[in-house]
């Protein structure tokens, strides 16, 4: 095998890719409770012969194939956690877990790397390095698998690392990337209002929770809109309100959540200090008193500008790919984050979007889908990245 | 027995007026949802020697003393279920089902009809007419037990009606009373309001639900301050807000719900017209769509005015009753309307509200307790008002 | 002149009370700055050999028809002043001030109780008693007129007070009385919001009073639906927002203002608390300043329930005069209350709605008329009640 | 004069630049109402001996000094309209006309051209092209001065502008400049909201404008929170808001206006389409009518990257400049970008922050003030500008 030969061994897996793929689709596992997924995934790499170990980090896999240790390595690394999404796609290969779902394209990224892990083992005479394929649980869910694996170990010996994640923000046939800050710091926030319940024709007699919290979701969008510099990029998303189950019981208390995310620490802090604020500034309004617990997430993905050249010119030499394009910074977050803080590497979007086959839902939704055309096109960049990456390192 | 002994025959039976409401306060059940409880009085009215229908309207319980079927009969109602709220008194009667609580008083409403019923049964030879004693199921939530029960016939060959309700807004020692309208028309709503989720990174690219609903329910604020009359009382609280499980999914659809609650159909109108205005004004700004479930709640209670002359004269006799007060009509709803529909009566209050012992919480709060002294006050009241219906029967 | 002639002698004065009304409705004057008309009113009782004070209480004017001093003495009042709202009316009336208008009918008032001023004056042999005509200045304006003409003597000797308002509430034809508490507490409050202004493009940079003003008028929706009692009646309208001159420019302050409505001191009480803890809140959450300037307003209307049945008694006794209405109390003020808490005495409403003259504008409205045949009605009564009224006094 | 001479001269010039400065600064005109200040600025240039325009596009002055038509020709430009905004700052030059401020630096932009002109035209043989001077009225209200001076020939045989802007963002010694686009669109609107007006104390018999005008203010933020993409910088500043002028009159209307600013023509057009939406829906739920006024603003200002690299130069040759930044670009408009887009050209940003002297205030504030000796920079760097461009043009 030569790097010429990439494309074409890509192609012929891509039985291998689908049917990998369709498998975690319909098995979705939710964050941190993931069971089936990283056992399927030990097992076909030790099939491959490859030196596995499970329970990395707590739930995730990671299989090396180790040529020489004086070689440099490169590490891959897939996240296989799904989202509590219901699934409403009518296709074959719809998730069989209610109310669970890969709606976020994790099992794409699963089988990219898995099926690359088949195609280099099988070829591995012709790696002029070694291969670590990180498998990660938990992406979703702050503080993620990622920083759990590097502490245990998963980027030992490691001197670079390549990810990707589909978009169905891209068309097929494209390759994004972004050198330098690509994604936000996606803060978590979750606040407990309490009042004191009461019958609900009689809300002078109670404190009403519902209410307070109402008025602070309303509130808050201008700690967006009049607080923070419209020049820098910032996300309020209140994505959680629970509270109240009978139609004339004004409840003791409500749960809102949400996200904060931004791209610097100074307006990081401005939403905090408002958000603090605001809670309290309804405290005297209202009466009601809460609990506020804020979770700060992962740091931006800061990509390495050499890394990223490789993935450029990787994706020049892939046929099907058409568009390679330089990407704006998003307000994602991405735990990949951590192994980046760690090793250079690089984090590259590949084009899922394709209209014809209903492939053009945002992430997140019930309806999320992919054309599967795109798994070559990622594991093809994937491939020739790791060949480049040893020939640069061969030639210095 | 005579009228004069009543008060004796209540006070003598304080243990097993305490000891019953006891059992069903710790054994709630919820609304159309109740097994044990109605058994269990259907048992014990069984002991009595009443003749008992079980299952009526559904989950209802009649227990019928006739003495001779040309004298008139009046029927006492009480109402058994409970509310989905958590029990937070630290009490050796506290519920012992997590989340289902006895809040507002039924448990004492059930003892006290039940105790009348062991009395009146004991002293038949003293009655002059004939009892009907009506328990009825779902009270709580409409559309009620009661027009079920109706149907059912509970109400065939009844001449009066008599029910109460314990109050912790009455100190104990206090009996209220309504002449006419007592209780406003309680409907509630339910809406689900649709948008289309996606990554909480990208609010443009979805359509947001929870920040339209959030606009719903502050817009609705100015439909009551706005839009109908200040001289007309009416409440909306909206007590239901669900939706969003996920800090990064902004999610398809959240539901909201309350009560609006009205004295007369014109300010009732306003409301449901103003909800939808307001559903329908949110389509074209957020892009939401909507399903809106109102349900028009039970009609008003209206107490006829000689029987509640009856419950005055009655409370005036009790020698722990130390206050008799006309009260102002609530927003509170009470499917006792419908008895009232039928046939004359009255619905009266009995003070329970004891700040010494912590019986100061508002209905349907989890810290809800009462002075248990109050169910002798609602007892001989009731019984009273029975020796005294047959007087003015008799002497027609 | 006796009473069965009040009537014929009203309707011969037709053209006295329309020439009369549309004088001052031409030349509207504004509460404190009343000049030209209380000058032509003290002409006109001269003119009519009364004995008349100007400068009452700063701008009222008093005309006193005196008998006997040893008979009874009734008062009739009327106010005089207009409002700064722009006549929007195509009438030949129509006012010539621009921005002034007579757009509550107190010009309708005046014109009743100077004609009344007229015929009695003309036949005062057939009086037993002596009469005082009231002119006052400042209804409209907070602390009124009224309050400053007691304080100068002008109920001086006064044993019983008769006013009344004309009303586009009321077809023409019905008078409108209420015994007891008829209208509410009128406070008013200005609220001037301090931020620190800015370039628009810079919020940040900025403490935007504007916004904060915002969400202060949306927050105290709240205090009028879940913190005060829908059992009570209360009315909080948002009437004056004022700020910013520059598209380009967030103002330093704006001045919000309006008024509170209640019918007692509880009520008042949570909202005046509400309102505080609101504007509290929002120094803590948007870091603005703020003056508040809160003017309690005048006391409820509270008619003596003898002195309305001689208005019921007159109103019946008026030919056009069809519907004779007790009315629920509302949350207008007036200043009559003052004069109420020194003498017994009522303040009825006239109908003078005809929408086939358009005359069916709400009151305060740039349209707002009257159908002029209600002059008749009110004046009408009025005289029949004198009559009535020293009849009684008489008959003691 | 050469080119290393030009800080001496700035320098010498230090008390000119000061007084006239002062002089405009005491006496500012609004935008379109400018009499006095161009008829100075023209007396001024006309004593210099150029040849001199006045009226052109309006209230707009241009001076001409010309060598050789066959020479390159450099404008200059200077805007000189003050603001709405009442003067609170307690110094000797404050503003002599209540409510008109030069609080954005107009004054000083003006000196510093007239001073150049006062230098080149004293040294004219040192000069190897020609200049003109171009004195813009109405830079802050839409249309702007600048569209029609272009049209009236300003722009005519001009090879290149240079423009500058006092800025309390950066510190005295720091010059700013933006290579691309510098600032936003932008756009005006005012919104007149029509209800139907009436007594405060009945609402539900008007059509609220006051409250449906908060409705919208609220409800707009969203479209910045929730319909434009967080990645786009966006301002919404509602900065005006009028209507209501008597406690107890609900008004007929209200006027609300503001100013929407972005950076490209898809979020512009999102926010007028959510602007739109947000109207029409509230005409739903409140019954109100609208007038909606949307001025699309200036274009943005995008300046030419070599132009820019003569300001950089310019700037490292001026001892007093000890910082050059290259800046973000902002939301503020500025009409020099219908200079740009007949002639390259740059405009740039001289420090005039000096919190000792008071002058940290943000620009539109009343108490903006500027450290007068960054006149002597800006002027600096103008000069030398002027002489770097006729080198680059002689040496092509």
């Amino acid at each position: 095998m030569e790097l010429k030969d990439i494309e074409k061994f890509a192609n012929d897996n891509f039985n291998e890719l689908v049917k990998l793929r369709r498998h975690f689709h319909m098995n979705p596992e939710l964050s941190f409770k993931e069971v089936h997924t990283p056992a399927y995934i030990a097992d076909y790499l030790r099939d491959l012969g490859l030196d596995v170990q499970e329970g990395v980090g707590g739930r995730g896999v990671v299989g090396k194939l180790i040529i020489d240790e004086n070689l440099p390595t490169v590490a891959l690394r897939a996240d296989f956690d799904a989202l509590p999404i219901h699934d409403q796609k009518d296709v074959p290969y719809r998730s069989v877990v209610p109310g669970v779902m890969h709606a976020c394209g994790h099992d794409a990224h699963t089988s990219v790397i898995m099926t690359a892990a088949r195609i280099l083992s099988e070829n591995k005479n012709a790696l002029n390095g070694n291969v670590v394929f990180i498998f990660q649980h938990a992406e979703e869910v702050d503080p993620g698998g990622a920083i759990q694996m590097i502490a245990d170990g998963c980027l030992d010996g490691v001197d670079a690392i390549f990810g990707q994640h589909v978009s169905t923000s891209l068309d097929i046939g494209t390759i994004g990337y972004k050198k330098g800050t690509a994604t936000g710091m996606p803060d978590d926030f979750t606040v407990n209002i309490k009042g004191r319940g009461g019958h609900a024709s009689k809300p002078d007699g109670a404190i009403d929770p519902l209410a307070a919290a109402i008025s602070f979701c309303n509130q808050m969008q201008y700690a967006v809109t009049r607080k923070s510099s419209p020049m820098e990029p910032v996300v309020l998303s209140i994505t959680m309100f629970n509270g109240g189950h009978q139609h004339n019981v004004i409840p003791d208390e409500v749960e809102v959540g949400g996200t904060i995310r931004t791209f610097n620490k100074e307006t990081q802090d401005v939403m905090i200090k408002e958000l603090k604020k605001c809670l309290e500034g309804l405290v005297t309004i209202t009466g009601i008193s809460y609990d506020l617990d804020y979770m700060k997430g992962y740091p931006p993905v800061v990509n390495d500008e050499q890394k990223t050249d490789i993935v450029i010119q990787a994706s020049d030499e892939v046929s099907t790919v058409n568009d390679v394009q330089s990407l704006e910074p998003d307000l994602g977050g991405e735990d990949f984050s951590y192994y980046l803080q760690r090793v250079p590497g690089t984090f590259y979007y590949t084009g899922v979007r394709n209209a014809s086959f209903r492939a053009d839902y945002p992430h997140h939704h019930g309806m999320f889908d992919i054309d599967e055309k795109g798994l070559v096109n990622a594991l093809s960049v994937m491939l020739h990245s790791v060949f480049i990456f040893f020939e640069e390192e061969a030639s210095k």
